[in-house]
């Protein structure tokens, strides 16, 4: 069953005359009929955006009302200038949904340096507010309007019961393995009916990015716009949640944030694999995903799962130079299960069977086993090819 | 003038019979006839490969006299067997030059997990050892010796007078910006006939690496067997160099080590521009530093250049996720001379003529100024072309 947006929610994406192409949509609204508690976790690139300025100035808040986002233009290194037109984008929907200035919140994403067409934006928030609705389609056109190099919109959700009362956590996302003029940004906004105070809703935001966005790795560029948003609205029903009930608003929005996160680097134009990234016995988390997110940013390994080449060497040697102590000869590899390299040595595999079982596969598991403690960290990123290569060199600002 | 040798130095470059063609040399010898003071600097990856510890256990030394390299297998991740191996290899280079086992260090570097083939290395050693010569196609072919993927030799030198004393400072290195099999290995042997206490000649090399090559990125991925090995036989004549003429040598070591560092970029198979990163206006030289790996490294920076893009974002937004802290609003960039960004906002220039700026040329130069202090620092990288990604999806282990 699709997911379904949350009580209390509508959406809408249009096309607002920013990309070029007018079969697909670009600008969306998401609205709750109730004041939402709302909290954000932002890229900490030094150069951000001015959307990720202006939600980061109105976040923790319990008062929101709306969400406008724009595909195309980034509003990013647009100066001044940009900080006033996502102002200006942030009232303009706000007048549309008729809520107060400061109940809005915006996300752009698109072509950095260019300034935000503010007439055509303005255009399609009215469009957009017009044709509000909290059915499967308004919520799939509004995944599409904040598309940009993605081939398939990213909603997942789950409906739960928690402490009696049927509960909806629902997020879409954008972002693709290939990133064109893009930098790569990830956009994701999770709405729930669950009640929430910010506090709580915050924490459980940043320790779900951290086990989930934070977890993929498509080509180690940060985003000038990252933005993660979670809105509660309360609407499902019930008192605000804490102990019990909230460790299970907890898991499952670890769970929802873990689909988008995933679904992201699966959809990479011009990728050919999904690596998944497993390392175990670490002293830390931390640890484990330091190591991970190495292995994982490191082209040569990319490139052999590419080339469906079981180069142990390159993925050992990764771990090796990632900045976590760890005894070397106490280093195990499986990669699709086989085993490829035991306690500091080669062991005997068959290459081929191994290679065959990489191109076999649009999924790779590699898992690094260590011997310093008991933690463990999953990590998500895509193969290197040279279509990946292709099409971010071919494109042009 | 091709760098010679210095005095008391002699080298050979044979064929051993590792590498499948028997056209190319796999096994080089550079022996000193005196003690020489040897010191190192090596990988910092866990991982290390069984020379690197061999090599790390002999180093600081004032006694050394052979230095045996072979390419084609790296002798890492090959467990106990590989340390002796290594030990083994060092022995056989000692005695083939008649100097005690502990004179004598080793370098390797080829594919990863493989033992060494050490019955056609000690054969190897020998060939060379009986056509030791002081000339220059004995320094090519033992620079021809230590090559993987790289297309050319790479041999690098001065020739200067210290304090009234012809000194000469000659090196060798191998790596490529195309890495196959070999883990982007960088190995360099940097010979003098300066009279140096093993103190200073640490501390030189220490400082000369840290500005060359630890100044150049391929693809971020450190190697298990990366290698800066500097030999001071003192053949020149004279006293011990302390003040001045140590400061003179120094500075011509820092040279030679640049010329060597731009070379591995420069000679990338699959690469098409060789990218100098400068970044100014830092409050250190390490921040400058970072920064400058940091859009070195960004996949997204390379494939831009590879595709002849003006993408001024991509370079803006990697150094804003360096991890160092600037004002984004004072950062201005040049790309090939042409003024791309005046502090944090884009100006008007002209993307087709930028463009054809870096379509014409193989050096491309990238400059951001920052307004924080007054340190700066260099980076060298090549671009990122679908041509790389093939040779190294291609290759099978």
């Amino acid at each position: 069953m699709p997911p379904r947006l949350p009580q209390g929610f509508r959406a809408a994406g249009v096309y607002s005359g920013v990309k070029r192409n007018a079969s697909k949509f670009d600008l969306s609204l998401f609205v709750s009929d109730a004041p939402a508690v709302a909290v954000g976790v932002y890229t900490t690139n030094l150069v951000c955006a001015a959307p990720v300025k202006l939600d980061r100035a109105r976040t923790p808040s319990d008062s929101i009302r709306v969400v406008a986002i724009n595909s195309g233009v980034a509003n990013a290194c647009t100066g001044d200038q940009g900080d006033r037109d996502a102002l200006q984008m942030a009232a303009a929907a706000a007048l549309a949904c008729g809520v107060a200035e400061n109940q809005s919140l915006v996300m752009s994403t698109g072509v950095i340096g260019a300034m935000l067409p503010l007439e055509k934006i303005k255009g399609g928030i009215q469009a957009a507010a017009a044709v509000l609705a909290d059915d499967e389609t308004a919520l799939e056109n509004a995944a599409r309007g904040m598309m940009t190099t993605d081939t398939v919109p990213k909603i997942r959700g789950r409906e739960v019961q928690i402490a009696g009362v049927t509960t909806r956590v629902t997020g879409v996302a954008k972002g693709a393995a290939m990133i064109g003029p893009n930098m790569a940004t990830m956009l994701s906004l999770i709405l729930t009916d669950a009640k929430l105070n910010s506090d709580d809703a915050h924490a459980a935001l940043l320790d779900a990015v951290e086990e989930s966005f934070n977890c993929i790795s498509v080509d180690g560029h940060m985003s000038t716009n990252d933005t993660v948003i979670l809105l509660a609205n309360g609407a499902a029903g019930g008192p605000e949640l804490s102990d019990k009930p909230l460790a299970d608003f907890r898991a499952t929005l670890l769970e929802v944030c873990e689909d988008l996160a995933q679904s992201i680097p699966a959809d990479g134009e011009g990728a050919t694999h999904l690596i998944t990234v497993e390392v175990h016995g670490c002293q830390t988390r931390a640890d484990a995903r330091r190591i991970g997110r190495t292995i994982a940013d490191s082209p040569l390994v990319k490139t052999a799962v590419a080339g469906a080449d079981p180069n142990w060497g390159r993925i050992v040697s990764a771990a090796g130079y990632a900045g976590v102590p760890f005894d070397p000869s106490k280093v195990t590899l499986h990669l699709n299960g086989l085993l490829l390299y035991e306690r500091g040595a080669p062991v005997d595999f068959d290459p081929r069977a191994t290679s065959e079982s990489i191109a076999g596969s649009r999924d790779t598991s590699i898992v690094l086993l260590l011997e310093e403690g008991r933690e463990a960290a999953r990590f998500w990123t895509t193969d290197l090819t040279a279509e990946y290569v292709r099409l971010n060199a071919d494109y042009h600002t």
